[in-house]
């Protein structure tokens, strides 16, 4: 971690997106696993580390690539990347994975409230079949968290 | 304009939301056509125009319930219920819909960097074709914009 | 915004639907539970009133907008309403959604038979799982009613 | 397979439906080709037409299957068969597949006020855009009808 | 028709493709029925089996167009054919249609590190939740053929 | 952190990918533009040289990851590879991507007939209108090539 910092610091002072893309293996490994830490309450996620053992290289590349050099972009505040996750999967119907995202953001700060109207968004977007599911996903996801406020999805 | 902003007021006093969901219907048209003017510039929208003369139900109903009941709810602000949009409309695909909000996003005040990171983040969300899509739209409303500033997708 | 509201009285005096689509907030509501209550045998829907605790306002929308506004209107029986339904949601892939309409249909006196030729026609328009996915679904609901004939889903 | 045969003959004394599954090669097709000109005015259908010289086996089996075996079935009359393919396509977002059913709609005697039905219907389904594309796409459709009236899709 | 006719008896006498296509109910059903055993280990499939009650025109049309036309066609070999299966499933995100075609694979010597490269792929072709929810479906039967080496899916 | 990572020094030892996923930022970009030169028959990809000016991280994502980390894995030879991602662009209906994949199987040596095969199959993963769409998308792209043999697309 703390060699992480300064470094990003450096680069940010030429341009830091070509460097970034080309950062080496261990350096992408280490910005995944960071990001990993914040959105999840400095724990592993578990559904990763699952995967882990019969999909080696998916897990590398979900820490590597989908975590290390997209999530770990600068140019958008957490928040409004968690946002933008919610409402695509709410309009693609992905339960597990709106699961997953609102959880990172209720994680971050972002309000029920918030998360609702996102929700509200998608029967236009998508129609009220995908609205509908998704309030069905997170009134689970609020209910669990109200009965075990320590613990995370 | 006028007339509505202090009925808004008065109802931020007590319950906003169920008087707001069973708002009168020429308060629900006039707060939609009031989402409409904020997000394109103070102009009608030419799409929505065009279906008016066979589909004029289905024109009321973008005007009075999408724009009206939806995007007329306080509780997110403007951008980030465009960025939202955008996600959703990259990650299912929808190009033409994407190109609206991208552009309703840029008269907010939205960056095209914003933007670009909505798409960056969609390679993850629904992979590299749905992201490449989303790029050649986003690049095709930029140039249009440079090179005719004051007009409007 | 002058020049469209003496444009709108005009309409009202020849055809029923702009005052549908203006309707006050309590008959959209009316006609929304009345909607529910000839689909459903007379019976609040579960899954909607589930909705309701956490999420108001959608369980509002649903009862205004899709089912006072949309499936309130005139122009197309009931049972054709369902069908259509069924179609688009064994087409979709949308299993719980499928299954709600699929006992609506049955509701309004549509034969198990019609419902088979629906998920026949589903070969064609999108493939052979999402034809077998929607027969598995009216399967067990057909199973279901015949074991519990008084009860609905 | 021995004890499959008999259970077949059987069904073959009280329903017609397993000889038609069963039915020679030429039987299929004639009765595809029956159905293809009940649904287009007697015409052939260009684009099916246009498949025939690179993929002359996919062109046979849209005549001998989905014509001939699925949209020949007795136990739903075209016209609701018809409204459900335009219910699914509108929701599936497929506009050339669903102006193609939509002509074949308007063939059989369904109404345009009908078809706009089904459209409005789509906003609940499958969200806005779904609906706004296939009013577009219906729109074209009765323009071009319109301006041509002897010419068909 | 008269003029469509004589070209079809042309084609019959350099290939093979049209007398397959207008094969006798019988020849479809019994090759329908060989590949279904090819696949399945020489053992009826269960989910097919499931529909044949309350669904047996559908269960009939798997066998006869799905198995017998189109996956007993020659000029694809069976493998290439599970893994282009696999690969429209998963990105798709339809797990339970996976599952089936990834077993038939294995049944057919397809190793699990070639469906796990078929997984990988699918990050770029449709997202890493498509991908993720593959592997999780892949990692299960996996699991499950290890347990019990001799029972089938 | 602590423990994780002798783990993956000892995988390190046993197996060549966690060497790949962790390859340099030079490394993974050369052997995605080696690649993209094996597909596309020495060329570069004009669609991918389109989005560097105005998305060059979007581009070099492409490059590295796409390419280079996924395209670039041993374990399935490239035909086979093409022909998973048409069968996947096929169900999923994405004419562009499905073209330029096919564009690539044709310069690996792939027949036309074996595209075709995967197209027929398409009928029975996602429906016939994915199909026919496939088959027009097909039939272009042989047209040209016969047009302009030393062309690619």
């Amino acid at each position: 971690m703390f060699s992480f910092k300064p470094a990003l610091a450096a680069l940010a002072m030429v341009s830091a997106e070509p460097a970034l893309a080309q950062a080496s293996g261990e350096e992408r490994r280490r910005r995944g696993e960071d990001v990993m830490r914040t959105l999840n309450q400095g724990q592993p996620q578990p559904a990763l580390e699952g995967l882990r053992r019969d999909f080696p290289d998916l897990a590398d590349a979900i820490t590597d690539y989908a975590l290390g050099d997209v999530w770990g972009r600068p140019g958008l505040d957490h928040r409004t990347r968690q946002l933008a996750a919610v409402s695509a999967f709410a309009a693609l119907g992905n339960q597990p994975f709106l699961r997953v995202h609102a959880g990172y953001a209720l994680n971050l700060g972002v309000s029920e409230a918030e998360l609702k109207e996102i929700v509200h968004l998608t029967t236009v977007h998508a129609g009220f079949p995908r609205a509908i599911e998704a309030a069905q996903t997170l009134g689970a996801l609020f209910a669990e968290r109200r009965a075990a406020p320590g613990a995370r999805p």
